[in-house]
């Protein structure tokens, strides 16, 4: 069963969703930020209207701003697909305890990701604990509602 | 009109909506995977600390991961604009035949779309038919919720 | 407060919504158009399919297909999340003179940004203002959601 009356903020579970979504919306337009100062920082740019300085050259391999934009481009693979599922896992009805878990086990471990990834970078398996984590637990809500919508 | 009633199981449309989306969401994370194992029997790596043995070294240009990201980045075009366009069209209150028809249309194309371009490589116009088959389903429910806006 | 009700033509908070929410899912579409148009205005292809002649060899430095590339990117990293807490943020009864002009600032200043990026390039700040604006007022949106899901 499906119900239009969860999304309200009486509904804990769509609370906690929101939340989360919020807040990995800011962190997605926060890795525009950390590409632009990376950017600065390394005098790394795409465009020749950029250029700071007629002596510098558009330039395309500055490892850490390629380091930056994988990590943005993993969370557009990633943050983007569970802000919808989720949503709609929602709707499914879900227990309470486990969707809440869920949502911070997605929430945190996209965070995490970000931070081995392009912030500290901490050796593997770090980065790939923290994608898989985020990765299963929306692969999980995507087959409830897989199951939910066919019977 | 908008129904917010129309989020229902009651509603053969919607139910249809959320099968292809849990489905096209899975098939999203099915590309990550198929990224992973691709980079692993190329031995291609774009990050030093992925490297499995100390003689490798980062590598960008690989044929075979780059056909597999050129295939996932299709995806985030395409499919994503479709599961939030494909919710608000849903709400629209279309035809049940036309709708469950289109996202149908949708979700097929998007996985032959990966086939031949990712898994099998088949010649061209294969890939630009299943391209314009879901963007032209895509496009014709963003102008029908465009439509409803207006009026 | 959330209200499912506000899922309603009579809402002119989600009618706004819903109209930007059409035209810049078209418009991500269009930036496949505008890439496979300059894909074949400079004979630049990423995969030996695509060759229309075998004195073509596949190429990935084109600068004016990069750009085009660059800006598609650039959509998905904005757009895309704004369309879905611009759903949530309408679900939390914001004001409707404030909600329909952030939704006018974020689909106008993302047209502008493709404009000056990809079909005319005007030099910066044109493109780093009308990138902000978008960024902005989607952000701004996101604290609002994060606060009503808080309190």
């Amino acid at each position: 069963m499906l119900h239009p009356e969860l999304i309200s903020m009486e509904n804990e579970v769509f609370r906690v969703y929101l939340g989360w979504t919020a807040v990995l919306v800011i962190k997605i337009f926060a890795m525009s930020i950390l590409t632009g100062l990376t950017r600065f920082a390394t005098a790394t740019f795409a465009n020749p209207e950029d250029l700071l300085s007629p002596k510098l050259k558009v330039k395309f391999d500055d490892p850490n701003v390629e380091r930056v934009r994988r990590a943005h481009r993993n969370d557009l693979e990633n943050i983007v697909p569970f802000l919808i599922i989720g949503l709609l896992y929602t709707l499914t009805n879900p227990s309470a305890f486990l969707a809440i878990n869920l949502f911070r086990a997605v929430g945190i471990a996209r965070i995490v990701h970000t931070l081995v990834y392009a912030v500290v970078v901490i050796p593997q398996p770090a980065r790939a604990l923290s994608f898989f984590v985020a990765a299963g637990a929306t692969v999980y809500m995507a087959f409830q509602v897989m199951v939910t919508a066919a019977f």
